[in-house]
């Protein structure tokens, strides 16, 4: 096991589920139907119907429920059958699993594991995207790779350098050792590069000429979400301390979803608080961070067909690693509580 | 194992086995060359040549034989080697396996099982096929699922109702429970529905306003041949008691052979005894269920996927289902009996 | 393993192995990252970075040295890391595998197997591919099969009747029985075609009319490389005898290098000695000859997909097959040298 699953994971963009498709969706090997109900709320069960075991995702919603493509079964939020074909008594035994959903920060989130433990005070957190003080979109990358690769790809950002060369990358991060903290749940690893010649994106953005300072300040909150506190402000005036007014000021916002042990869902947006209602602004961006991603999908999916090949290789890790290290100590963490919890909580 | 072998089991329509090129196909998962002999005779032989395993259906006919593309080895319909290469000896033990072949119902049907037992009687009846009082087409369907998964399909039409809501779909079919009987060789289920509302593609086929009865009579051969005798006719004409002549009729062949344990040739053709000579309505009738056919196929191939995620799961029957439940145990028990068998007689 | 790894084995075109770019090639299951350094030579390393395994042919030459497309890690030819990210000190672990390879006959050639028993005099004779009074192109043809296959192929000519019927078939090699001829590293077939009709393809080489002596005089060299002297002369002028002043001869010249155990690239040209300087006829050779070569790989993927099919399948062999069955006993003697010599040296 590679996941925990009592954790929150992001399964789709609000937008995605509806009153009338059903989406079908596979979060940490768990497949997945998801829909909305007449109130708003998410309804998320098992992607297969009790009877014949047909995708639910190929059905349509009728009201609370989903009802099955082959031969009509309906179900509801809570996986209970409320509808047999051809008979009048419907078996009590006949129902598929729901698990926990809540919508947040423009995305949905389940909670593949224990439903007792699911609090949605622990849904991470990613104001930026519903705070009207920030602005931006995002969008979904698909990508063929174990979850955590992207992981360590986003914790240490001197492949910028190598594999963004024309875009973000600059030859300072590659050459700046960033300082990296952490307590139980989050890993922080901050990069401050003073007095730098600034790169094409930072450079189009700020909109001035000059040397800037420049910060990476990458917060990890385990499992599998990072949040990239990124910019640029004129040299010397003040950023490191705090002010960063002379300056531009993004969030790159992402939550990773193992959707297999090879594969996961990639939910990232790019939010800024300046020239908010530039609607142009922000497609340009989306579609600037999209290729940037897009660089970096090409290298880890290489990664994962490297590492399929030799399946038992361990990494070397260089100073580099560090913060991807102490990322992937704490969800490893995470997955050894689980274990110890087991015999506690047999099945029903 | 998931089918009989002593069994005739189509493997071609006979246009498509001609005197020139060969035909490779695979039935039960045994790889088979056809060809037509200057007599007009079927050949059937195992698919790879006795010396370097080349797919003789890569090769051509010559006269009796086939010759293999790669060295010109030929070998006759009984499978003997009949030229080698650059030698006049030609080794006796120079073989490939023949298969018992026989041509009916414009069908060409082969027996992969013990050839002693192979009886031209034991053809299933599809006669309608070749039958001058029935005019119709057909085509041959490659899905990929157990070819049991289309016996129950076909079993039970209560999924038109939400496969086919476009077509041939209608409420009544899911509110109507049907009758079932059979004997130790065929099961048949039988559902009328009186006076009911014409589902459009009937209603197209009466060309009549009015309330309906309309019939579906399934009738399984073991251990895959399925007619459909369905139809309609004007509501109170008589046609539960026998008298159909106010009303249109069609016969559904089906016969579907496996090829591996998740994958089958399904060959079906549509005939009715009305407007015979319209070849218009013949090509009209034939896409019409070729497309309701691909909604099936679309089903199935993802009930086979979701069989394969979870290799032992039992299904669930509901009533629907008593049809096919007698039909798998009609194919299990011809399993069953050539197990027995086998004891008794020890390969030579 | 079926194929030895002490042995030189064509890794590339010389012109595919430049100072920029990194060719990425799988050789005997080993995949290795190419490049030219700056003094012509030719480096070889195992294709994957020693931090994250990322393939090397993913990145870019930097002078001496291959550069990481991820965080930039550098590796000169001899394998030994040169740079890694943000820190001065590298760790002298850090290094890739480097292989033995050389230029010769306008082939890179590459030695899998013990360095210290890489002699660049034993790489294959193929010199008529950079000898002045020989003319002639060539090419690449990836095929999905086992190497041997087409070392069996290319052994026994008589498939040209039945696989090549259109161009360079004729009867008369089924016909004439060839003989064959070895020492401990090569094997020799021969077969003289006196006084018969030229087929299509020397036909238009030959420019004349009348009957031809025809030769095919094909030289296996162990493990892979096969050199046919191939032509046709007008019939009786001595052509057997050593006069071929009235012919046209063609030097096919192949070398087969395994990629897997079932994958290999077949580096082959076409040489002749006559018409030297004509481009037109270069190209139309070349063109020709790369039709015929697909005809063959179209028939060898068959045959390796027979073989997957069936692994323990054992075949069976013609007189014809003389010429191949020496050339796998050949190549068996050389594995199971490797074998015996394997605990005299224990890896360090």
């Amino acid at each position: 096991m590679i996941f925990p699953l009592n954790a929150w994971y992001a399964a789709a963009w609000s937008h995605e589920v509806g009153t009338r498709a059903v989406l079908g969706r596979t979060v940490c090997n768990q497949k997945l139907a998801l829909w909305r109900k007449p109130d708003g709320g998410i309804a998320a069960v098992e992607d297969a119907c009790w009877h014949r075991r047909l995708p639910l995702s190929m059905g349509h919603v009728d009201g609370e429920s989903v009802v099955c493509r082959y031969h009509g079964l309906a179900f509801d939020g809570t996986g209970r059958c409320t509808r047999m074909p051809s008979q009048d008594r419907i078996s009590p035994s006949a129902k598929v699993r729901a698990y926990p959903a809540v919508e947040k920060y423009r995305l949905v989130w389940v909670w593949p594991g224990d439903p007792a433990k699911a609090d949605e005070a622990r849904v991470p957190d990613l104001h930026w995207n519903s705070d009207p003080a920030w602005e931006g979109d995002g969008a979904t990358l698909f990508a063929k790779c174990d979850y955590r690769l992207l992981i360590d790809n986003l914790m240490d950002l001197t492949h910028e350098t190598f594999v963004h060369a024309t875009s973000i990358g600059h030859k300072a991060i590659a050459e700046t050792a960033p300082s990296t903290t952490h307590d139980d749940r989050t890993v922080t690893v901050t990069r401050w590069m003073l007095d730098i010649d600034a790169p094409p994106f930072w450079r189009t953005q700020l909109q001035k000429p000059g040397n800037v300072d420049r910060w990476q300040i990458i917060r990890f909150e385990a499992p599998c979400t990072i949040v990239l506190d990124v910019g640029v402000a004129l040299a010397g005036t003040g950023a490191p301390q705090g002010d960063r007014s002379q300056g531009v000021n993004g969030y790159v916002l992402n939550t990773i979803t193992p959707e297999t042990a090879t594969s996961c869902h990639y939910f990232w947006a790019f939010a800024r608080n300046y020239s908010l209602h530039e609607q142009r602004l922000t497609h340009e961006l989306r579609e600037g961070v999209s290729g940037i991603f897009g660089e970096d999908e090409h290298v880890l999916e290489a990664q994962q067909r490297a590492i399929d090949e030799h399946p038992g290789y361990r990494f070397y890790n260089l100073n580099i690693d560090a913060g991807a290290m102490w990322a992937r100590r704490l969800i490893d963490k995470m997955i050894e509580r689980e274990k110890r919890v087991i015999p506690l909580r047999p099945a029903a």
